[in-house]
């Protein structure tokens, strides 16, 4: 038996929710707690109900929804409704709606798996106001709420967020987890000196220190692995007048990996890099990790699943680690867990610019259903395959 | 005839204008225009008058000293009373002190050389109140006052504030002009992106192209010449987040070299590496020259017979150029000029472990005096050789 969702339904439903806190300039402004959130919330629960579902919200503003009646334990499927501040109107809300849209198709159908799915809208992921201590609040407050023991397991599906996907030609893909990342502040004293009188052989330099640390990283990652990434946001030395040789320094950085075992490798040899150059430069440097979020491993039998699934509906499909933190990388902890990702267009985000071809958006919804399927069925991916 | 001043007046002067300004930190707060600095000119007006001397102050507060009656034309000798905030006890008052104790032991025996020399104590060289537009104000002032057409030469003594004599043992330096210096701002535009969903090859960092230029300054200069400097004294990213790939960056940097073709070679190439660099990390680049001092090259005879007096009282001796900027820059544009100096321990200045041996700087003012007959004796460095 195949089932399909309403592709008309789900883009207008899209186009709905992102009028929702929609700004002049293109952007969408929906931060978790604005009014514009509060109304999203609100039309979530009328989109619940008007097609038969119940809604109901739990004590942190998670929206929920499911067929009355029904008793779990349930598939958890969404993502997060709200946005950071001039957003797009694809990331968290593709999700929230691609799931109702399942779940409705499955309702309206009849289908007695509908009975083993919840959908939900998770509050405050981005984690941009002050006190929401970094995000995925919504998805945190659940996994401490005895609901979370009557789930069975978790699927959102989300955009890709970055541009991997677009500029391959790869229109699903099965993510198989979080990268870890881990935050470093690091700090060069050197000695302040005349930028004139003080010839090169005689300074202490903590600029060169931190300039040539912050030139090094992308070679670290790409030596270590592939797929690890890193980035250096920030950068200042002291006094900062040019011409004074700067006596201290201080960068900000960032890795992200697959595995914390990679993520260890790396750690290392930033610390041997950073103490090379600091030698050479005649300065002492300290690298303090000032945070440091595991990677997310997603269950093996779910991923393989969606892979299946995903392999059954386009040729163009990966398997591929996330390299953007995700509400599933919390529910990951808890219950059986897996994602799916369409791409992004041009690979922008957290922008107006943010786009997936409406195509796109129908295939990652169908999929969606058709790993919802699967799963309640209790079908392995050999089966699905065959 | 053999004259030797009097180490233990010119000592005890240093300690004297040392006392005025001396502050808790163990440095000198003697900043132009401060009381300090009104009271080390009038100290300096005593000075003069008890040694039997005339002295006057120009518009602008320049004190000058000389023989009552002395007609010209005089060749001037001096430096500047004024310190940074917490300067060391001896930049500039050094000079200053110097000169008076040259011209008075002349005075004092009854040298007819007397009347052709005027001493002087430039005002505001360091020029770090507000509106002093760069220092050397009291010497660019001379320069554009009648004064200055009465000039026949101008001879400095000071402290080389660098290490570079102190750590090769060199106890004399003739100075051969002062380094050109030009300072740029360089601003780089690149693309603000996620660091986690970006990857290297997609990215725009401007980050990465500030970097990877400040880090290559220090091999563009001693590629080109073993004399030319270089420093990156302020850099910064925009936004400045750590997961965020910097979409603008900003850099302040400064060349000295001892001529101006040596700096045209030194811009060119850093030109050309900042925009390879920029092509190569997918980003513009834009270098501004915000401030271009030209070197100045100081008289050749009058260096030569630095140069051999100097050398006929030390064998530790060497003709150098300046790096740090002088008054003896903007008189050397209008009268014959020449620089002495003495070594720096430790290479330290403009601050309060600025110091220099006791019998180094008896002897810099010994030699400053031998300079003195000599020029006004017309003497050519090969009689004095001889």
């Amino acid at each position: 038996m195949s089932l399909n969702i309403s592709a008309e339904r789900l883009l207008a439903d899209l186009t709905h929710l992102a009028q929702i806190g929609s700004g002049a300039d293109g952007g969408i402004h929906r931060v978790a707690g604005s009014a514009a959130d509060f109304a999203a919330r609100d039309w979530l629960d009328k989109t619940l109900r008007c097609a038969g579902l119940d809604s109901h919200r739990d004590p942190v503003g998670n929206v929920f929804g499911r067929v009355p009646g029904s008793s779990g334990p349930w598939l958890l499927m969404g993502s997060h409704a709200d946005t950071v501040p001039g957003g797009g109107r694809l990331d968290g809300a593709y999700g929230v709606i691609a799931a109702i849209e399942v779940l409705r198709t499955l309702h309206e159908a009849g289908h007695p798996a509908a009975e083993q799915i919840e959908v939900v809208a998770f509050w405050d992921e981005e984690g941009v106001t002050a006190g929401s201590g970094g995000g995925l609040v919504g998805s945190s407050a659940l996994c401490r709420h005895p609901h979370v023991e009557e789930l069975s397991g978790y699927l959102e599906l989300h955009i890709e967020q970055g541009p991997r996907m677009d500029s391959q030609g790869i229109e699903l893909a099965a993510v198989t987890g979080i990268v870890g990342v881990r935050r470093y502040e690091v700090t060069v004293q050197g000695e302040e000196n005349h930028a004139g009188t003080t010839p090169f052989s005689a300074r202490s330099d903590a600029g060169r220190v931190a300039s040539r640390t912050a030139a090094a990283l992308q070679g670290i990652c790409q030596r270590i692995n592939g797929s690890v990434i890193g980035n250096v946001g920030a950068v200042s030395f002291g006094p900062g007048a040019p011409n004074v040789v700067p006596g201290s320094a201080r960068l900000e950085a960032e890795i992200r990996a697959g595995s914390d075992e990679i993520l260890d490798r790396v750690d290392r040899r930033l610390r041997e890099v950073l103490a090379r150059i600091a030698s050479e430069e005649g300065c002492t440097a300290t690298l303090t990790e000032t945070s440091a979020k595991p990677a997310a491993h997603f269950d093996a039998d779910l991923v393989d699943l969606v892979d299946a699934v995903c392999r059954r509906r386009s040729v163009r499909t990966e398997r591929m680690v996330s390299y953007a933190g995700h509400d599933a990388s919390v529910l990951s902890t808890r219950v059986p867990t897996a994602m799916l990702f369409v791409p992004s267009t041009g690979g922008f985000s957290h922008s107006a610019r943010e786009d997936t071809p409406d195509h796109l958006l129908v295939l990652g919804a169908q999929a969606l259903l058709d790993s919802a399927l699967a799963v309640v069925a209790g079908r392995v991916p050999q089966q699905l395959a065959a």
